[in-house]
């Protein structure tokens, strides 16, 4: 008798996803001991205070406005072109840098993470992640052959740990010409945490260094999955776009975008990879690269999708309409984060410095046991390898004061 | 200088889509000409007879009456839980395998042969597909270091060619105890051939013989993106599902669902993988490791999708609603063939022998040449490497009636 068909590289532990047990956990206490009861910051998704998701009305007005056609028909491999504009729109904003760039349209953020890994690492390779980083960037990695190594993400200033960065960017180069490095910023999954821009000069001009070497390649590639939930304006987190322009041609730089957070259209898989050279010829390889790719993964992407966002992107008034919408829900995310982190501050509850997004982690030594202490009084977060993850982006402000101290007990009490 | 970043796999030609280059030829040439004047049988979905794109009603009216979080909500990974209920439902009919069978959700029915190619071969080995085939295959295959060979996929009756199979089979088997081959039936791609119930006795006959080996594991994926438009009624062209029963157990088959064409949901990039085993276990591992690629590639897939086809395939009274208008579409598309088939058959046209589905293909020597002669008489189809493609899913009636002529001419003039 056989008990395996599946090749010998496609045979993981059968386990069930994590997050979504817990979720469920959370969703069957909630049932029997009422909503209100319940602190259920285990999705990462915007969800209103009566823990409802949210869903942008002048996202879907438009979207349930599209002719039949413009959702029915197949859209173009690498993306409508004018999906394509769209996206550097969206995602540049004033800050596009003045350089080569193509784009490639994705099944949401995690396509275009699996167009650059895939594209610009050789098999068996390693690429260079925090320490503190969403969990899927391993299982894109694990299941093409690719390895993880990190760096220590914060310094004891809670900072950038750029000596750390450094010290293991440059390990890395000794055994390979290849570097690629994945930036979760702004607003930082699972920890909230933005890179500066003083901190970006620092990243940069070590780049820069390395490359001196022209045997060296180095792909930074940007994961902005929360970028319109950060900083203040719509800008103030986009100018370290501009300092892309004018890097060596051996310095690629690859934007993950994503429409799920920024137009609450998570279900709708779309995304793109955007890439940035100071060499057009690169900037075409990456398209062609990219597009074999999306051909021989998923063929081609959402149409509706597209058109939803070249319409919003397109048309002033529909713009604003949806900045207004979404920046409310922004202010309701930033009170929430603050009352998770000042009540933190004020019971004396560690946790990782945030700055903006939808996520606040606390450090501890049994995540796991910490979790399921949490439980017992009914407050359900996501264990990492390093800390729990708090969602704010599901929670209201009320039980985001309470929480804390319910993490606080457990941690004592376990941890 | 350099002129390249990507890694050593991921550089490929840079050709634009020859297929998109040919539509958007046809388009300029009705507009220029006017859409009367003009055959476009270039594009591979169902139009109306004045080349628009049909979208079922019974399916967008559905569509658009979803909740908007239904819509924006993340999907699981492997697909809702009603969603791969719906898929076995919309897939197998009355016509089940009473075997274990579990579902991992896709973008399209090109996600779906992206998860079985990448998780049941291994590196390097070789896949068998017929010699008319659906392109992407080899893109598929090429992305992930896999080789494709060929088998005649006709015999001079014009009947599926078992002899070639077999001995290509057999050739592959003294290589290999690995074999994954493609059946991309009922309504084949591109000449609408439909293996028959006999031959695929032939078929699974030869692949039990050879698993007596029990070293050999044999895989066969069966792509029926175009079943909801083949056969007379729902149930003649599904039969051969319940053939999958109580196969040995090295013998796994792999169902590439897609809601494309079936429920003219093209853009939506909705489909599904069914695998169809007589072992538990190994209907298991099918399951985790088609969801670890999912998670590795695309994350989860098109939520809205899924709640659409939930909706239809349980729901009695819009199911038949569903089922009523996508069969006036099938009539209207049986009539088109006929009249194209009737057409060549009368002026001594030499076809592919058709059954079903949205092309019909003519074998000749010049493609390129052949089409770029049709195309003087306003006359747009698809090369491939051994004939062209005549899509009569695009063409009224009247003009598949007229192109068999113009391609004859094409042919005796240039090939």
């Amino acid at each position: 008798m056989i008990t395996s068909m599946a090749a010998k590289h496609a045979i993981w532990p059968q386990e069930e996803d994590m997050i979504f047990n817990l979720s469920k956990r959370a969703q069957i206490c909630e049932k029997e001991k009422g909503k209100e009861n319940v602190i259920n910051a285990t999705i990462g998704a915007l969800m209103d205070d009566e823990g409802n998701l949210i869903t942008l009305k002048s996202v879907y007005d438009e979207y349930k406005n599209l002719d039949n056609k413009q959702i029915a028909a197949y859209a173009q491999i690498a993306g409508q072109s004018d999906y394509i504009e769209a996206v550097k729109k969206a995602c540049f904003k004033e800050f596009m840098p003045n350089s080569s760039i193509r784009v490639v349209a994705s099944p949401g953020g995690s396509g275009s993470i699996k167009l650059a890994v895939f594209n610009y690492t050789e098999n068996q390779e390693t690429i260079l992640v925090p320490d503190w980083y969403w969990g899927p960037y391993k299982i894109i990695c694990e299941e093409i052959n690719r390895n993880i190594t990190n760096y220590e993400l914060f310094n004891k200033e809670g900072n950038f740990n750029f000596e750390s960065f450094k010290k293991q960017f440059m390990d890395l180069s000794k055994k390979q010409d290849r570097i690629f490095s994945i930036f979760n910023t702004p607003a930082h999954n699972p920890t909230g945490y933005t890179v500066s821009d003083e901190e970006w000069d620092k990243i940069l001009n070590l780049c820069k260094q390395t490359v001196k070497d022209t045997n060296k390649k180095i792909t930074l590639f940007v994961d902005v999955a929360y970028i319109d939930f950060s900083g203040k304006g719509a800008n103030d987190t986009r100018r370290f776009f501009k300092k892309f322009e004018n890097l060596p041609e051996n310095i690629l730089i690859i934007i993950g975008f994503s429409m799920s957070k920024g137009y609450t259209a998570y279900g709708m898989r779309s995304g793109a990879c955007l890439c940035v050279s100071s060499n057009k010829d690169i900037a075409d390889e990456f398209y062609y690269s990219c597009s074999h790719s999306a051909r021989a993964n998923w063929s081609n992407c959402n149409r509706g999708a597209m058109e939803l966002l070249t319409r919003i992107i397109n048309d002033e008034e529909k713009l604003k309409r949806y900045e207004d919408e979404k920046n409310s829900y922004k202010s309701v995310l930033k009170e929430r984060a603050k009352a998770f982190v000042d009540e933190a501050r004020d019971i004396g509850l560690d946790i990782l410095p945030y700055r903006d997004g939808f996520f606040v982690s606390i450090p501890c030594k049994n995540p796991i046991k910490v979790c399921e202490k949490a439980i017992e009084s009914n407050l359900y977060t996501i264990p990492l390898k390093m800390g729990v993850r708090f969602a704010v982006c599901a929670v209201n402000k009320e039980k985001c004061k309470i929480a804390p101290r319910i993490l606080k007990e457990a941690i004592d009490l376990v941890d």
